[in-house]
């Protein structure tokens, strides 16, 4: 039962791996990428350092804007967190909003 | 090289499995859980179904809140993602914030 649920991941992070530009069956880009994130986050009080690493695509326009950037970038991203297909759960982030960050 | 930086999930969700409540050597409570989520997200300007499972943990105060709650339960969190564990680099929801929707 789907719904306009709250699903929004804003994240600073570098473009470790570049994907090759691909299109899908109907000639939709796609442009996929692997994001690493390093910060200092606030749990229950105490500052921690965290790191993760995601999975992340660009859809159309922003797919060309992705495959442009280069692996090495900085970026802060928005997007939603979907299960990559329905045989591997892992969740991918499905990016909306790519700025790049200044001293690139 | 660790610094302040953007790392905040928001996501409705169902808290599908609730693991028991345990404690860090240091006394600290943490509790964990699964959060599955469903809804309709936009995407290069097209509506689309999203499903995504996500591992969360909760710590400190925060962990009787999430242990009392039940499976089952509808929630809106806030969080930051992690990786799992140094071999396990599959990221976890850390949350800072639990609300529980109206309604459950």
């Amino acid at each position: 039962m789907a719904e306009a649920g709250l699903n929004e991941l804003r994240l600073t992070a570098r473009i470790a791996e570049l994907l090759p530009l691909r299109r899908t069956p109907a000639g939709v880009p796609v442009a996929g990428c692997v994001l690493t994130h390093e910060s200092r986050q606030r749990e229950s009080g105490l500052d921690r350092d965290v790191s993760v690493e995601l999975q992340a695509v660009a859809v159309g326009d922003l797919a060309s804007v992705l495959a442009n950037a280069g692996p090495g970038v900085n970026v802060t991203v928005t997007g939603f967190l979907a299960a990559k297909s329905l045989r591997s759960r892992a969740p991918v982030l499905h990016l909306n909003k790519i700025e790049f960050v200044e001293g690139n």
